[in-house]
């Protein structure tokens, strides 16, 4: 099968005895994460919708003087619905209409910030390195039909969208890049994001397409929480991470499009070490299928050219700055994870582990810019 | 118990089925660590010495310029073998005692480099917030008992030996660090390493007993590869290990001791982080057991006064540049973890995921500077 396993903590709640699963999920996951009771209303839409639906909770300590910040965050995960070659504007038509369905549910379940996969208007095609029509997905982050579709899903429902698309800048020669938009529960866009690194690794031809992005590290401060995005490939990097966090942000989405054979190992470690190293929430987003493309392609790794750059494993999740996570949702289905987490829980963690305090960010300033220098000189310690 | 769950590898060994067990590894630990042949006089010597043996293999592929450059690591963790009222001396010789047994028995597997735990000579005694007679552990890095006998040991087997002990520096006012002493397999003392960062958690006491480290980040060469030790509380900065690496390391010890409730969620996560994010080898080294001291102390957690500052869980692994990481060694038990790693699968992994390439290192050395500033201004956008 494409997809192997539903998915891997499906396996754990199977095969290990009660007595030791706790303890496995402990030493995994932080501890068995609480379940979130979801309206029935909105299990049986997801059910009717052939989507995964789960929902869990991350609570903190109660204080003097702050009242509890409760947000719930949803992620959606989704395969494309269409084959590849349908004319661009019926895929982006039925990518709508999904999205609309999933995100009714997540109204339902009461959801304030949702957030959907990296450029999620359109399959995946940067691996064929094919210009039309693949670009022709691309659109304004300000104005563009996804905007707008974005802007009345917000209003109808009160919730911060946050909407990765490949964007099409008009007003600078036309140029592309991988960009979020943010859209505020008012409906008025709050501004972007774009992709800070681009990867050139296997099929993931995407400096191709686009450059790495000129917005720096900008964090929305939203009604619900201050939110901020890091997109995709940009979780291999600590000082990504660092830089929102050190801008304050609260809540870091990284709304991904990676498959099985290339990273599948690496996706449970790193978003969860940033929001243990920078004490806040990060919400990893995959998403799920394999996408057929009719031109062959080759994959630079001397393999034979073919039609799709592999399984893509969902397996979307949540991390809170305690080291907890969530379960991750399914490796092959459609799904929606609803997050509660109590935003207090950063600075109650960040009191404790002082990693920020203990930081020395005054050092590293210097060390990295003497370390970038061309003729740098490194410390190396020799007999 | 005190201990819990064995280890957790050999929990999912004993309950997931075979047909599962290869896709549970391969997304948990980025495949099945080949197990590595180690001579029957070692693993009975091991036996007898009441002590786990496991080896594991890291391969790189062959290249045409340059030759595997295969270098084996012994990573030790250990309880103390004696009451923590014993006498200073007597606790540091059967220390040494214990030690050399070990050490013996990595030697006949051929072990190049071997890395001690956190503080190796002396209980973990920082909890109380006594300073004798716990201070009297501290010796010279240079020339204190400790480092001589580990030049012996370093020259008989013809071993780099990496010894993190409490260090008294004598022309500085008899201060005391945390320090890791990096010795040649020549029996030289290459140097040391002190700890960059200093905890303040739970009964982790430690900014009572030293300061941040005055070192940087100095890499050393030896015949066997460039190495360099991150201590214990610095494996939560990503920036720690990113200046080890950017001065060259492609292995990073990391002598820890933590105990489960604090820091058991994050201990897969850390160091495995540091090795994708770096295109480095991490060996995180934990102690294991509870040490009891005579007098009571309480944690800062409004609890009441206790003897111990809880189980030390061992759990000591190798992290790869690719993601993959060996099982842990146990949670209760004294170990020896041997690990043969293809050094040139760092930079084959560099070349293949280009997070150093992309990682725009002077963006983020800008962006540091302007961080730090006591009146720096996020950017926060707000409706």
């Amino acid at each position: 099968m494409a997809g192997g396993l539903e998915s891997l903590e499906s396996c754990l709640e199977q095969h290990i005895p009660p007595e030791d699963l706790a303890e496995v999920k402990r030493i995994l996951y932080g501890g068995e994460a609480r379940k979130l009771n979801l309206p029935a209303a909105a299990l049986s839409a997801a059910q009717e919708g052939d989507f995964e639906l789960q929902g869990y909770v991350f609570e903190a300590a109660p204080e003097q003087l702050r009242r509890p910040r409760i947000v719930r965050v949803g992620l959606v995960q989704n395969k494309i619905p269409l084959p590849t070659d349908t004319a661009v504007a019926v895929q982006v038509a039925a990518l709508h209409r999904r999205i609309e369905e999933i995100v009714e549910v997540a109204a339902i379940c009461g959801v304030n910030v949702v957030c959907f996969q990296e450029a999620w208007t359109m399959p995946f095609a940067f691996c064929t390195r094919e210009k039309l029509p693949w670009t022709e997905f691309a659109e304004s982050a300000e104005d563009g039909p996804t905007t707008k579709f974005c802007q009345e899903l917000a209003k109808k429902y009160n919730m911060v969208v946050v909407s990765p698309i490949l964007e099409r800048d008009e007003i600078h020669g036309g140029t592309l890049w991988n960009a979020a938009v943010v859209i505020s529960n008012s409906g008025a866009v709050l501004g972007k994001s774009r992709k800070n690194h681009i990867p050139r690794v296997g099929d993931f031809n995407e400096s191709t397409y686009y450059m790495e992005g000129n917005t720096g590290h900008p964090v929305f401060q939203t009604q619900f929480g201050t939110i901020a995005v890091n997109i995709c490939y940009g979780r291999h990097h600590p000082l990504n991470w660092l830089m929102f966090s050190m801008n304050g942000a609260e809540i870091i989405f990284n709304p991904s499009a990676t498959i099985g054979t290339l990273s599948e190992a690496l996706w449970p470690i790193e978003a969860r070490n940033a929001a243990i190293a920078n004490h806040c929430f990060t919400c990893p987003i995959n998403r799920v299928g394999t996408e057929y493309y009719k031109n062959a392609f080759t994959s630079g790794d001397g393999g034979k050219a073919h039609h799709d750059l592999g399984h893509f494993y969902g397996s979307s999740y949540v991390a809170a700055p305690d080291g907890s996570r969530t379960p991750g949702l399914s490796r092959t289905q459609d799904g929606l994870l609803v997050v509660e987490m109590d935003l207090n829980l950063c600075r109650q963690v960040s009191d404790k582990w002082n990693f920020k305090m203990t930081g020395r960010y005054e050092m590293y300033a210097d060390k990295l810019t003497e370390a970038v220098q061309p003729y740098f000189i490194p410390n190396i310690i020799k007999e």
